[in-house]
């Protein structure tokens, strides 16, 4: 399959007589895909039942006509205002219990049936219309789910849902009472139907009581979207997509992408960095024009694995692409400067080393109304070129000559599962502890090693053909995983706080957890630390935030400055009992890969690299040109080196 | 007209026995004017329809029988309980959708009808019975519009009202869907009654509807306020004056004043610094006890336009007043010091520098209960002199050989305006960046180069007669006031933002931004910049915060460390692309002032001047004795030179 | 009496089959106490009068046969679901008008009537089942009243609680209105049934309506406890405790305490280092595994004081637990460390030195499940020793040879009163000014000198027999409190604020505060100061935060580096005008410690003493050793020597 790129457009902003000059201009730039629709439900359905698709059929028509291939979304994250006439409580509810109203986007309740069933409605007729048409070569739902905090509702509609999926799930209330300890506190129920939603409690509800709301809220989302997968694969035999938005972990995206051929994301690198990443302020400023030099490619490790979820296939076979890639400033972000000149080059081709189908900007024209008016396009919005078409079309040369789409294993795999996630965030113990960081600054010392690496979902059969595993912070941790880590080959490393909860976020304690077998370790106690009070290492590094006390036997990788085990190896078995800084991870992945025979080559400040099949990337996030093992690569630079 | 001073008074709050020698000491400390009446409606009206003048006639009669004039305020903004009782929705309403209760003042939404119709029969009420009394020489209507954050309510009343003015506005709702580009989004309404007030969205609303309930709200005041004049005017030919809050921006005040004969604000220099100036912290250590050194006199140009905005006459013939002055420490600043001794002096001599024709010491004695018990006045409770009555007395003497007041046009101009104000707090695009900011930033520029300053308001006839212009940040600029900028005679200082958006919130793109007639710069580009991210400019300065990326020819008066044009003029147009620093408003006051022949002096921190007709005024702002050119000034320290 | 430990216990938490043994290992670790019951509502009670009692029956006689004296809580703290079945208006509501709902604990408002009356219900079937019961050696009430922010509630049954306490305070409306100065801002009312509660005003409610408030709000948990002792009274003769949590201050312990035999509280020094000490960041990290060195200590005193408010009696007679000890890591504080060995020991003894019977470590076996599954006990979850109760051993061998409790007049009195607390939180009058640190601050430099301090309530009859009498800020001072002040034997340190307001928040000026016998000063202007603009003094340390301008005469013991006055003495009494820094205190405390013949030393960093009567005391509170006065004390040392 050929690497390639596309836009996404709104026919239903242009006046239709500048339909075909855009999509010539969009050949011309060396695009394939033109995404349409997903926010065009009033103007196919200005009122109930009154369906205008003549604009649509000649929009396509028109695209298709010019050689481009549509991806067509449904509109359903923009019902227009008369949806809410029909259906005034379809709305979410924000933590505090205000309706989160009409007047942008995503205003709606995933538990709403009302809603759901108007979503099948429309899909039902766009799959009909448009599920054979040649043009029609893949699809979108929705759109960017969870986007804007709006995975979890606290609506009345939520609630009655929630309670049945309770009841799904444990079938009576002395079990769930059991299964959640809620004689602590005398929070012991008589029926389902005196279950609330955990927010707006006096002092923090149970944590079994939130987590099992994080997973019937990431259980809504798959239900919702599995609702349109089933309409239109009823009608169409192209390939079915959602654009993930970065950083949005409300939803198991997994579970989502199991319903998907193609798992696709919004890479949006500058607005990460100042709104999401977390970074410090010192990074802030040294990557404001490049972005993390780690975020995305994680993002894009991630969404090969979630690509690759349907059928429960190898990573690696994953098909995934960037649906939304950043072309200059956004407006959304609490401060948006413009690119480095040669960054959206570089994200489009660093889309591609990780394995990426395509890559398309987002968008085609900036729009000059309405509430992204700042948000940078291919074009301006007096239609001239912006300065991303111009790397667009140097992308578009070099393609020419460039391998078709790549991937293989990686020698490493990092796990990262939703579950943990959510745990992590009902009880951090400490203040900021985020699992999502805790996995991001993991892959950032991969990174920093010089490895490629496979982003990995937690299934037992997910680990085979690694040399090394890294599985940090996994607080759920199933007795098939601990089987399949035990029997592993790899050079496995796992922890902190590895096992420490059960399905139902209870402590195991007989014994304490990890309790994997093989390894002789076991979590006596744990403390949270403020940031300012870092715990040195024998040797150099330190732990941050979080420390365990553990007891075991086995080689003593990592130890505190006044002796007590911080790394634990049993075999190939290593528990890691602390969150390390930088130079404590790089020391332990040092010595990991030696162990594991990976190569490992400690790299200057922000340049990375990924293998392909047959290549070698070379990406250069700084301002500054870096020279390295005899090439020289320029700021934004991007070196792709055949591998023998 | 003398200079004159004054101050609030409530006879209310105290024993009829001692008003008389209130009045007496007033005009012993040489006090002519003394506010009454604004808070007191409870006593006017203790329940519906017992109406108590007596004590207001006698209280009165005391006050102007010791020879003192009276400002009679209207008790609109502190209606008495049982209003409440007749109208239990008259309460605005806060962003997150709470009824804004009763219990301080201010307690009204300004759509309410009742609540209006309530206020029409007070205030025609107050108006027979004082309209002719001799004493009764100016009046005030309600009290601080807008002060609380309360110009802004999205109470039922509000909904219902925002719906109508926009009938009224746009006819039709496809003209609205249409002006709003409400496509974006599928926003499209099938009807007003559809629209709801843009509050708790999603992400975002539409800046088009965010504008449009800006605007609304504004008008609101202008219509509630005419109701008041509407009446006075019919039972009294004494002037009408509103006391307008610092840095309250959320209604025209321009539009407000039409209706008035005199502008009035309320001045409290060491309050504003801690709680709404944004001073650095250094700053606002230096100026604690002093206040801000421009922000008072930035007002004072404002409300001298804002004075002049019935019937448009010249910024120069505006009547306006200090109505209340900070006598010592404040109570609700987050901290409250004293100030530093001579400085009540100084404010009141700054007041008349900027043509004041009064300043109001608030309030005459402390009060020793409720809300404002720690707010000094010029008595102490045990009714001692306070400190802030020694200086009135001094500046009593002073006015006995001063000049009256004294205004002349200024050599320079500065364009505020209140539409832009909204459109900057609607989509700053960058995290604190403030239109009001950014005028004062360049009001502060030209201050430190000693000049003396119009505010004027965005008006084709508003610059005549100037040698320079600034009219920075102007994001609406409509096409009269672009020709009568490219007719001035005047160098005229334009940008960054200049015209970037049309009067409905949509970006002009045929061609882009600003497409002023002479001056060839399109802004193709912009982007916001964290506060640790200077750009460096050639030659000294930087821009932060807010940067355009710029096309057109002309002269280049100031470029970043990488050549690309920052400030470019074409003609007597220049255009300034970005938010300069210090250093960089300096490097071009300077190039500006030398090409519009005026006299630029920089002088040390803290110094400040300010000419009237005949008059030269010298203001030490600082805590530390000031020398420049031959004259000495201690601390606190004001000089009022003649002019030749 | 003997000095005691305890432990808090969940039977229902644990298989009954493992009861036995955990008495035994209790009792071989050298427990007395054993706290049972206190949050067991819905394993007593499961459904609606469907009373299960035996297996407390069973739980408290295995507790009792191995040898331990139980205490019974009751379990009003936790109602059952179905009690919010019953009356589902009982919730508490937030300032934001949100109910808080069910799903953690003390999820009930104090005004609910049917609440109260099914509490009665429930306290009186344990009463009558327990009451006689030869095992149950003493009661809790509740538990750790006012805890997550819950004795201050805006529901409607708290509304028209509020109005029948103002009828019952005031008679009638035009009392009030009178009292609280409701003229200013026309906020008087007509009748008692139009006064809400103070939340969501537009901008701050009247100080007198709000302190009106904090009384109505802190009597109503005085009458739910008070219910709860009355019924107790009738069944039992045993003592009756509750446990107060540290730093809550919205209700007056002292009141609630005169219904009580004994006080206790709950001690988490880590917990409260990171959660509300307010420490300085550096604090922070020094003291981040040992806890503030004053904080615990300042509560151990108190709660003697509050312990003896039953009957008037002098604090050194009262009677005062630690109910719960933090025995290792808690799981509520922003960060959660580890204690520094020995500090468990090291806390236990602290509390005796202060004179308390019991310590009772929290809790015996850490809970797997639910909300506190990573606070420590003294067992792990899987039953093996935690560290906390190896240090619990060696204290109870430690007792063996040491005296009973003890406790005697200190020295120095330093006064505590809750009205004085909320007056400044009313009222700061500059950000982050509060009464409690204030006098933390007081309390702190008194230790600093090595005195041992008695906190005193605010009663004519509680300062005889005291060298030293230090009353910082207390803004109400009845006059029979000053006439005692007047007339004491003792240095007595007043100010800042003293007197400032009456019993109903109005200012007395006539003369202007403090208006105390003897004493010659008047506060004429007061200023609060940013924290980055101290005001040095003569001869070192400063002033921050707050400071008056006084008037008087006598002898200037401090003054600022412009020569006024700071601390100023008549005779015995001694006015601060200001908040001292810990030099001006230490200084301060130097000169009162030398006219009252008090012997002062400057203690090392980190070391505090305290003597009993015939004991002198010695803790490091440091991570180092420290040598002093011819003794070495180990980080965590504890140090008792017999006095002579």
């Amino acid at each position: 399959m050929k690497r390639t790129l596309g836009t996404c457009y709104y026919p239903e902003h242009w006046p239709e007589e500048i339909w075909q000059q855009d999509a010539a201009r969009m050949v011309e730039a060396g695009l394939t895909w033109v995404r349409v629709g997903e926010f065009a439900w009033s103007r196919i359905e200005s009122t109930p039942g009154d369906l205008q698709w003549g604009w649509l059929d000649r929009a396509i028509e028109v695209l298709g006509n010019a050689g481009l291939q549509v991806v067509l979304g449904t509109p359903t994250a923009t019902p227009p205002r008369w949806v809410l006439d029909k259906y005034p409580d379809m709305l979410a509810v924000d933590e505090n219990g205000n309706p989160r109203k009409f007047g942008s986007r995503r205003h709606y309740c995933f538990s709403h049936f009302g809603y759901l069933q108007e979503c099948r409605r429309i899909v039902t007729l766009m799959a009909e219309r448009y599920g054979r048409n040649p043009y029609v070569a893949a699809w979108q739902t929705d759109n960017e789910y969870g986007c804007h905090d709006t995975t979890i509702s606290y609506s009345d509609a939520a609630r009655l849902a929630f309670r049945d999926w309770l009841r799904a799930r444990y079938d009576n209330i002395e079990a769930l009472n059991a299964a959640w300890g809620n004689i602590f506190w005398s929070m012991e129920y008589n029926s389902f139907d005196q279950i609330d939603l955990p927010n707006l409690t006096v002092t923090e509800a149970n944590p079994a009581h939130r987590l099992a709301f994080h997973r019937f809220s990431s259980d809504q989302v798959v239900v919702f979207n599995r609702a349109q997968t089933d309409i239109i694969r009823v009608h169409s035999g192209t390939p079915i997509a959602h654009n993930y938005m970065g950083k949005i972990t409300d939803f198991d995206h997994y579970d989502v992408g199991a319903d998907l051929d193609i798992a696709s994301w919004d890479s949006y690198p500058l607005g990460f960095l100042e709104d999401r990443v977390g970074a410090a302020p010192d990074q802030q400023v040294a990557y404001a024009r490049q972005g993390d030099p780690d975020f995305q490619a994680f993002h894009h490790d991630l969404y090969r694995a979630v690509g690759a979820a349907k059928g429960n296939k190898p990573v690696q076979e994953g098909r995934w692409w960037v649906m939304e890639q950043q072309p200059g400033p956004v407006n959304w972000a609490p401060y948006n400067p413009a690119p480095l000149p040669g960054m959206v080059r570089l994200w489009t081709w660093e889309a591609f080393a990780h394995g990426a189908e395509a890559v398309c900007y987002f968008r085609w024209r900036q729009a000059p109304f309405a509430q992204e008016q700042l948000h940078a396009g291919m074009l301006r919005p007096d239609s001239q070129d912006a300065p991303a078409i111009h790397e667009a079309r140097q992308v578009r040369d070099e393609l020419v000559e460039a391998p078709e789409v790549q991937s293989k294993q990686a020698p490493v795999a990092l796990v990262f599962d939703y579950v943990s996630e959510w745990m992590w965030k009902v009880q951090p113990q400490g203040q900021g502890l985020s699992y999502f960081t805790l996995v991001l600054d993991t892959y950032r010392a991969l990174r920093r090693a010089g490895l490629t690496v496979d982003v990995v979902p937690l299934r037992p059969d997910a680990f085979s053909g690694y040399k090394a595993v890294f599985a940090p912070g996994l607080m759920y941790l199933p007795d098939a995983v601990k089987a399949a880590l035990t029997q592993s080959d790899a050079q496995v490393v796992l922890g902190p706080r590895s096992g420490a909860r059960d399905a139902d976020f209870v402590m195991p304690h007989a014994p304490l957890p990890p309790a994997i077998p093989g390894l002789d370790v076991t979590v006596s106690r744990l403390e949270t630390l403020r940031p300012d009070m870092p715990v040195a290492l024998d040797g150099g590094g330190a732990i941050t935030g979080y420390l365990e006390e553990i007891e075991g036997t086995g080689d003593v990788l990592l130890k505190t400055g006044a002796g007590t085990p911080v790394a634990l190896r049993n075999g190939h078995l290593t528990y890691m009992a602390g969150w390390g800084d930088a130079e404590c991870m790089d020391r332990l992945i040092a010595r990991i890969g030696a162990d594991a025979a990976l190569t490992i080559r400690k790299l200057p400040t922000g340049l990375r690299t990924r293998d392909t099949e047959t290549e070698r990337f070379w990406f250069n996030h700084t301002t500054v040109p870096i020279e390295f093992e005899g090439f020289s690569l320029p700021p934004a630079g991007v070196l792709r080196i055949p591998l023998a």
